[in-house]
């Protein structure tokens, strides 16, 4: 499906209009303080699959939403993404020096800077989500930041990435790996896909539903396939460091299920994300691309 | 003013209301992670004299407001202050191992950890002014959202953070040094106080500017009391690291003023800052004491 020729172009200009609106919205470099805007935008700027923001506007074209709010939705969780691996990639957490084939925040600027950055770039997602309007009422607006703020969390991203922290050396159990990834890259995923929804008013509570269910389904797709490239792919096409959880001991798909069976539940999670939107129809055709393109990309 | 008995029992009363709230936002230790949520609620609670919380209540009052949405929005200010103050003690901003009495977060836990327990903080503080009614209407809230981003964004106190980290060993004159302040300190401050009037309605322009302009003479205040503090105080009874800032070759203002006329300075923001009240009258009474709580404060 994503092999069609208008996906390829839509995914593109989806990718080229995030890059722009995140451009407006983060502060001009030129802004005192510089140093810390101009290493915001070069964290946030300039690379990236973009992602959440392809599902943000792939579940807002299925709720019939506007596409200038899904743009600020789509920063919005964006932000909260960059503003995560800015942290990530710090000394005291996983000491990275590659991101999106680049140095990382704070090797090309410093520590402090790369703290700030990412404090700021949470803010900033904040500001983003609450300052215009991204919903008919402002109640669903509040709704939605209350979501944002959920899936970013203790309860959510954050609290994944402390269960990550705790779970380096020990051996987990296919439970507890699912909950951990459930926590530090599901949440957001899912929330992207809801969050585009909200910004629309055109679905009903069993559409809402097949669309949390496809949710779930890609937070975990996405980390499997990620667990599998990590293994297969060299650092140079991959932007990151390869190997580094298996190296740093910490438990992957790979290394609990073998290669082969971890494929194998990347496909099954593809199917059921795809066939649970097959009653929605036309409009459900860029969520079911996107679950193709997570599955198959090769960077 | 301070001195009259019901003064204090107000100050004594907001203290208490706004632990036993914080108590009930934070995360439970027992909920899972556990380790980051005991780390949030270590950082968080049992501390601090909870100024912006009084400012929030004093402020609200004077609107009229609800005292439970004004525990809601005194709690998000704080968890502002809270997680900007765990990420200032890191080892790569301030590296201080004493705040508010305690070990800091990182030498308690680690330096992961309160990483983390500061971006959940962050991220709390919007949970918490997003997931209830705080305003009148939905409009007024979402506004007063983007006041809370904007006074702790790259523009408010992170960006007064950066530039504070760009003066170290630096010459700043009188004007760089308010620049810094009015960010790094004063915005959250002057949120803090127009937080708790939006909660209200009572409130017309001209009121409305008298009580900014409280806002603003605060936050320099605050700042440079702290500054005289630091040169006058001992660690034991500061509860914090003394005499750092002068020791890192960071510019006070007592280090750019001297003591005297730094005294001077003090006496003068407060006096402006209770006349600007003087024609609300009454209601006013408790911001009027807080301006003279906050000059004469010894720990």
């Amino acid at each position: 499906m994503n092999h069609r020729p208008d996906f390829a172009r839509w995914m593109a200009d989806i990718q080229q209009r995030t890059e722009t609106a995140l451009a407006e919205l983060l502060p001009a470099a030129t802004q005192a303080p510089q140093r810390l805007h101009q290493a915001m935008r070069y964290a946030a700027l300039g690379g990236g699959k973009r992602v959440r923001p392809l599902l943000a506007h792939a579940a807002g074209h299925l709720a019939g939403a506007d596409a200038a709010r899904l743009d600020r939705v789509a920063c919005a969780v964006e932000l909260v993404h960059v503003y995560s691996l800015v942290h990530d990639d710090l000394p005291c957490m996983d000491d990275d020096v590659l991101r999106r084939g680049k140095p990382t925040v704070h090797v090309e600027y410093d520590e402090a800077t790369a703290l700030l950055v990412g404090d700021a770039l949470q803010t900033l997602a904040f500001h983003v989500l609450a300052e215009q309007p991204v919903a008919d009422t402002a109640e669903t607006q509040l709704a939605m930041l209350t979501l944002l703020a959920t899936a970013s969390g203790s309860r959510g991203m954050a609290g994944g990435q402390a269960i990550d922290l705790g779970a380096v050396g020990r051996q987990l159990d296919r439970a507890e790996l699912e909950f951990m990834h459930i926590h530090k890259t599901g949440a957001l995923i899912r929330a992207a896909i809801l969050l585009g929804a909200h910004a629309g008013a055109g679905l009903n509570e069993d559409e809402m539903a097949r669309l949390d269910h496809y949710g779930k389904q890609i937070g975990l797709l996405f980390q499997v396939v990620d667990d599998i490239l990590d293994t297969e792919a060299d650092t140079a096409t991959l932007g990151k460091t390869a190997g580094k959880d298996a190296d740093q001991g910490k438990p992957t798909y790979v290394s609990l299920l073998g290669l082969g069976e971890a494929r194998r539940y990347a496909e099954e999670l593809l199917a059921d994300a795809c066939d649970t939107l097959e009653p929605l129809g036309e409009r459900a055709t860029y969520l079911q691309g996107l679950a193709e393109y997570i599955t198959r990309r090769s960077f």
